[in-house]
């Protein structure tokens, strides 16, 4: 292997296939379904080609991926690592892996970045980048076909978890045809696709679906239809058992709604500040524009803000802004 | 073709690449995206093939359907139809065709049965059922490839909603290999996966979304967390706007939150009647058995009744059933 910084699938393999090398497999903090399925698919291969690997993450494994295959070797960073490699898998800036895992790693000699991310800073020894794959779990998977590992049933399993929850189920746009092809070899090494599926996406905790029904409870569609909006308060979180994060994604029940065209989201923080979610279904209304009226910023489909509180008047500022926009962008 | 009753593939692509004939292409009562989207993509291809094609459905074009390619082609029965062939897409009976249709194609000298319904009864002149495929529509798309038709992105779109909806976006234990194989190289015909999968699943009138608020405020969770159940009145769903079949699915909300093993559905009908549906999270609980007591059945993980209401009667009946019968089958 050269010692480019950018490397190819080649050059991966070659570390797969090389002497057996001390290896470390991370991801980032508050990791989802393609961040430990795709580390923990890595590791798999790396002990069967006779690596010895430990698999870290600032925050451990969550209680929703502990179904995974290896899942109970995820740990978090305690002191340094005596290691000769680490993979830092899905994940864009080093900071990300989290302060645990960063002083963790600190002493080993060679850090591998490889992701998918379009933002990725190209930290790290080497990389491999390529923003065009839905999921570092499907360069995962090429990865090992490229170092001819064959795949069993664990690594499938985690691989196509993390490629089936990136792609939210193989429905968003940067699903490919690879993509698909993928998802048919790993339910060949005998994945029961039914139940797999079940424990990925049939597994609420029952304090989400509760705070689903607090949301629903303040449901405001406007006169016109198109804008649709909620919001949480500490109180109604309180209600639901709700913990950080249980709200992240339950903008799109009320994206979902027909003839809606922005939805809104409003969360007040434990600070007093009220956490803004905007989301566009018609690329004509900017919801990035909108946020950056006030503070925030992001995407033209998607973007956020944060402002002061409390959140009765946040929504008044920020409702009325929306409709002020949203007539200017696409006139009723 | 011989005038064997069960048809090959080659059978089936010979009616395609034959001398034209005047078709209807058909399917169930309150069709779903298999029902019309298989339909639509037949349509299309025997339009390709220079065969005149009509669209019959009892219950028309659904609205969340309306996208579809060709779906302005879709008909209710008015009269008997002048055709040669009927294809029957997707439907295991033939009363299941409706009584509109049945009596418009009666004089048709020819009826195809094309279905992967287990349950289908083999109706019809001729039938070819694949009850190992898990959507009509990957039935149509191997018999297009028999008849060597192209596929366009019109028929790709058709059969892709076809397929992706009767595995719930490639989830159900009936995907197979080839049903991601499928995916992809309907793809490669030039959709917009992203786009499309926003068109089939992100587009609920905000009917059901308000139902799902009403139904979430009478969420009952037993005190073991076990058993979750819910119920609709005439009057939540009148508040809510709510249609006939609204309700349908909404079960899984409550079927998917962690340690839930038994969900059950109340629903008061117009008749005064409580109908039951019931599912089983665990293949010990058996949900047919239990809705036959109240004069039910079905599936061990899916079962259903109809109960003499009012609803909160039926509710404390079956539900001290259910609790009786879960201690039984898997001790707390």
């Amino acid at each position: 292997m050269s010692l480019i910084a950018s490397l190819s699938l080649a050059d991966l393999a070659a570390l797969l296939r090389g002497a057996p090398r001390r290896c470390v497999v991370t991801s980032h903090v508050r990791p989802d379904g393609d961040a430990i399925g795709s580390a923990l698919a890595l590791a798999l291969a790396l002990q069967k080609l006779g690596h010895p690997v430990v698999v870290l993450n600032e925050d451990g494994l969550p209680d929703a991926l502990r179904f995974l295959p290896g899942g109970e070797r995820v740990t978090r960073p305690s002191g340094a690592v005596d290691a000769d490699i680490v993979f830092a898998l899905d994940n864009a800036t080093q900071p990300r892996l989290g302060d645990g895992v960063n002083a963790a790693i600190a002493g080993v000699p060679m850090l591998v970045n490889v992701d998918h991310h379009l933002s990725n800073t190209r930290y790290g020894h080497h990389h491999y980048i390529d923003s065009a794959s839905p999921a570092t779990g499907q360069i995962v998977a090429e990865w090992l076909e490229a170092a001819e590992v064959p795949l069993d049933a664990a690594i499938a399993e985690n691989l196509y978890t993390a490629i089936s929850t990136d792609t939210g189920s193989f429905q968003y746009s940067n699903t490919t045809p690879a993509t698909y092809r993928w998802a048919a070899r790993l339910i060949e090494t005998g994945l029961d696709v039914g139940e797999l599926n079940r424990k990925i996406y049939q597994s609420s905790p029952l304090r989400r679906v509760k705070l689903l029904g607090e949301l629903l409870q303040v449901l405001d569609i406007s006169a016109d239809g198109r804008v649709a909006s909620w919001f949480l308060t500490a109180e109604m979180a309180g209600r639901a058992g709700a913990l950080p994060g249980d709200s992240e994604d339950m903008i799109d029940h009320i994206r979902g709604i027909d003839g809606v065209v922005v939805a809104a989201f409003f969360e007040e923080l434990p600070d007093g500040k009220v956490r803004l979610s905007v989301r566009s279904k018609d690329a004509r209304f900017d919801a990035s524009a909108l946020c950056g009226r006030f503070g925030g910023g992001g995407h033209r489909m998607a973007a956020g803000a944060r402002l002061a509180g409390p959140v009765g008047e946040a929504r008044q500022r920020v409702l009325s802004s929306i409709h002020e926009a949203l007539i200017a962008a696409i006139p009723a």
